[in-house]
């Protein structure tokens, strides 16, 4: 008897789904929805670029075409295929990405009153109005409560749950107070599946509490009240509404509700796994362990690893964040990242790269890796920061701009698109860097998302400069994957390791560092990491007269060779 | 009785006419020719961007195209024109662009044996190859002759004659070899009009002479033979085949020969001046006094004042060049410029601005101006350096290079137009500060070239940052129309102030600072002098960590006030 199970994974721009069979790992169906609403699908203020808002109704309309597409494509090419075999669901999606809901659970923004309402909306993770309020929340828990700095890099990021629900009572106190609770948005979908989306009934992930939410078993929960009402009375009095436990993704969510089954093709009673982050998720369905570093690479990174739970771990600075059974059970979760990586070239493509290279974006990304393949290290002179949205890793500043140096009147588009990438690539070694100075080994790393796929350039380069071989996890919706495990173990008749081992696999493809690409990306490294010290710290100091001129110099050597 | 005079502009990518009454400032004519070889005139190695050739038979063809056609023109609006009043022919030209030639005078491009080699072409002023010949140049001058740094700002540049000399005797000593001496492109045309083109006979131009060959009279002309044996002893032997004397474009170079006179539709025997480059020549057309200054604004910028030949002059540290008699007779001439403006602009536009601005590059210059007027200063975020081609003054150092920093995942081509001009403004302001602070002190501001006729967004721009109202020139040709002066001139009927009386004015349109504008580029500049001083020298030392949180502080007080 087969056995099968249905991961979701709600990205930035689209959602998607993957219906696999856990006992051999194939993948019966898969499909895209992208999200209908605001500029691929994200709501957005001409006057502030900081503003990034969702539809809720776009998840929900998005749940049933791709579930239903799912087991379509499955019942066309596996004739035998029968949905009731399928024996749990799960869901992942961004995060911190949360939504101000009444006392029903219903989104403010599905409500009439506010449905013009941005404020109503879905805060989506990289939306960073709240950039003050992070700053106020990191200086407070600096005086008041250091314990909660210390599990989440030092830094509290406006990306996070309480920087968003305080920026909320800022600037729309109407939102504010007709909301009776928050919820994150892999909390919301399962509650909504299982009719358990009541606030006072709604499962709430560890992974989300833990990584956004400064909520830790250390000090019962979520920041006490004392802290809250420090910042904020209104927060302090919004915490007996929000929750006071929270649990992993093998805990059941509930069960379908006959309603939804209907809606979804899915049969009534069907468990569902507690939702979590996608990069969480995606880590699992990669096969993530301790000394094994995941790192999926979409518009933004995660890398995550984990730590057996009796490891000794100190803090980690600048590392977003780390919460035991956020991403395993009985694991500390490491979570780190880059705010923008793919969201970087698809900026460049979408607002400087002309047609020369191509009509369409994807013409233009194939042309101009066609061309930087053809470079090598450092002949561009060029030198990048990747911090067109900020750093999520190691320095947890949003307030970090772009930054692009070395160009003469002869440099190229593609010229620039590698450097790009080369940036990206320098940020993660800098990441590596920082977990392994703090004594989390990595052995292995294995790479997920798309351009892990798609992008073989990216891969040489990044495996040149980080030195190490690069695996690419074997399935195309990893994320997805993990909330297929998660799904089919939350119902208890199988564990997470188990099904793991059925689906994990890597591609024959492992990309090795060149060897001669060594010492000048060495001496590149260098560079990125004295710019990335200079406009990045307020500690540096120093002189950075030698940079043009040793980008020059490199630029001359490597042509020369 | 109508008197007439016809100025030649051989600019970068391409030489034009003028043909003025002299009475009136009446332009009769003028004709535009690009030069076909190469890209836009240019030839260049796909293997170092430093290289820019050009072919002298462009320069001969041109010249022929442009005299006619202009005497062409003047006959079809004045049917009663007789090119037999035109009185003087003259000339100007890029600098310091030089030509290797025989004993003969003939360009050793000329002669098949050379046809094909890229050293014995044309060295353009902004070839870049003699880097480490202008650095050891430099060097030695400090140490053996430092009055000779003193009169070109400190710094031996690569764009002069004897680093490009020195790199041709480096490189392709065939060439050297058969290169019997080494003429400028202004003193090489006036010499092939008047039959005097060989180098025992042709005159030099001092204005030449004494920016680009360190040609002084306070030690006897060009550089001693010691000095130069210590460079190389080949340099020291190739002293004697220069020049000894230079002169001023008040000089006739000579009196046009039967064939050229045939060729150009001219009379026999019109005087021909002396040529001088066209910054020079630009900012007497300009009408350029002391206490004017003259910005020619184009490709690269040329900044030329001039003090009385009595006045105190100390060192002008980073100041390109200081020669007496060089714009002015009786006048020390002094020259600041920006290695590329125009340049950047053209190289943003043929390689980074999407087809969604429009078409063509004018169409997309057009789109962009039209969106960066509506922006406020600072609104972007964005801050660049303007060193794409180098920084001529004050740094004088061309292994510079650019810098865009501040990009968001919005940023817009249009945007970071904005943020390239605002560049080249604040590298024009900290040329003129460093003019106040050594006591060359400037009343008026004339900006001509094509950039200050065609660019009013640009010009506002510059207003603002330079803090001071801006005229622009009448003539749509200063170059030309000084080349026509001194051709006017140098036959003796008539002086270069009544000839710049009569012909040089101002449009009725200057531009005027907008008071609200002022606060916000004051803080902006400081921006730029701290990443100025931070890149461009070696004394710098401090931290750059408040550098993007300023510019984004400044981008939001811009956006909601």
């Amino acid at each position: 008897m087969n056995r099968y199970a249905i991961g979701l994974d709600y990205g930035t721009n689209s959602c998607r789904s993957l219906l696999v069979n856990i006992d051999t790992g194939e993948e019966l169906g898969s499909v895209v929805f992208p999200y209908p609403s605001g500029h691929q699908g994200i709501l957005t203020d001409p006057a502030d670029p900081n503003l990034a808002r969702q539809n809720p109704q776009d998840y929900l309309d998005g749940a049933v075409t791709i579930i239903t597409g799912a087991i379509a494509q499955a019942k066309e090419s596996h004739p035998d295929f029968n949905p009731d075999d399928i024996i749990g669901l799960g869901v992942d999606t961004t995060g911190s990405t949360i939504i101000p809901v009444d006392a029903e659970g219903t989104p403010l923004a599905l409500k009439p009153e506010f449905a013009d309402n941005l404020n109503a909306h879905v805060w989506l993770w990289k939306d960073h109005t709240a950039f003050e309020a992070a700053a106020d929340i990191t200086s407070m828990a600096g005086k008041m409560r250091p314990e909660y700095l210390a599990k989440c890099g030092g830094t509290y990021s406006s990306e996070w749950w309480w920087s968003k629900i305080w920026q909320c009572k800022k600037v729309d106190e109407a939102v504010f107070n007709a909301a009776h609770s928050w919820v994150e948005h892999c909390d919301w979908l399962p509650g909504v599946f299982t009719g358990n989306e009541k606030p006072d009934r709604i499962k709430r992930s560890v992974c989300a509490a833990g990584h956004k939410a400064m909520y830790s078993d250390n000090w019962g929960g979520l920041p006490d009240e004392e802290f809250l009402n420090a910042l904020d009375p209104a927060l302090g009095e919004l915490r007996s509404r929000l929750y006071t436990e929270a649990v992993d993704s093998q805990v059941k969510a509930g069960e379908l509700t006959a309603e939804w089954a209907a809606k979804l093709g899915l049969k009534e009673g069907l468990p569902v796994a507690v939702g979590a982050f996608d990069a969480h998720m995606g880590a699992v369905g990669s096969g993530v362990k301790a000394g094994t570093l995941v790192k999926i690479l979409g518009t933004s990174t995660c890398d995550v690893t984990v730590l057996p739970a009796d490891a000794e771990l100190g803090e980690l600075p600048g590392v977003c964040g780390i919460a035991d059974g956020s991403v395993l059970p009985n694991h500390y979760g490491i979570e780190a990242g880059q705010s923008a990586v793919g969201d970087i070239f698809l900026w460049f493509v979408n607002h400087l790269v002309p047609d020369s290279y191509g009509a369409s974006n994807d013409e233009k990304f194939i042309e101009m890796g066609r061309r930087l393949s053809e470079m090598k290290p450092g002949e561009s002179g060029l030198m990048a920061l990747d911090w067109n949205n900020g750093n999520r890793t190691i320095l947890t500043d949003v307030r970090l701009t772009g930054m692009i140096l070395g160009q003469t009147l002869h440099t190229e588009a593609h010229e620039i698109y590698r450097a790009l990438i080369e940036a990206t690539a320098f940020g993660a070694l800098t990441i590596i860097n920082r977990m392994e100075e703090y004594g989390v080994k990595i052995n292995e790393v294995v790479n997920t998302g798309g351009l892990s796929v798609k992008n073989e350039a990216l891969m040489q380069m990044y495996s040149d400069i980080l030195q190490r071989p690069l695996k690419v996890a074997a399935s195309d919706q990893t994320c997805a994957l993990g909330a297929a495990i998660f799904g089919a173990a939350c119902g208890g008749s199988v564990s997470i390791g188990e099904v793991q081992g059925n689906c994990c696999q890597v591609r024959e493809k492992t990309y090795s560092p060149i060897p001669e690409n060594k010492a000048v990306y060495e001496e590149l490294y260098g560079i990125y990491k004295t710019l990335h010290d200079a406009f990045g710290t307020s500690e540096w100091q120093g002189g950075l007269g030698h940079v043009m001129k040793d980008l020059i110099r490199i630029r001359q050597e490597q042509r020369s060779c």
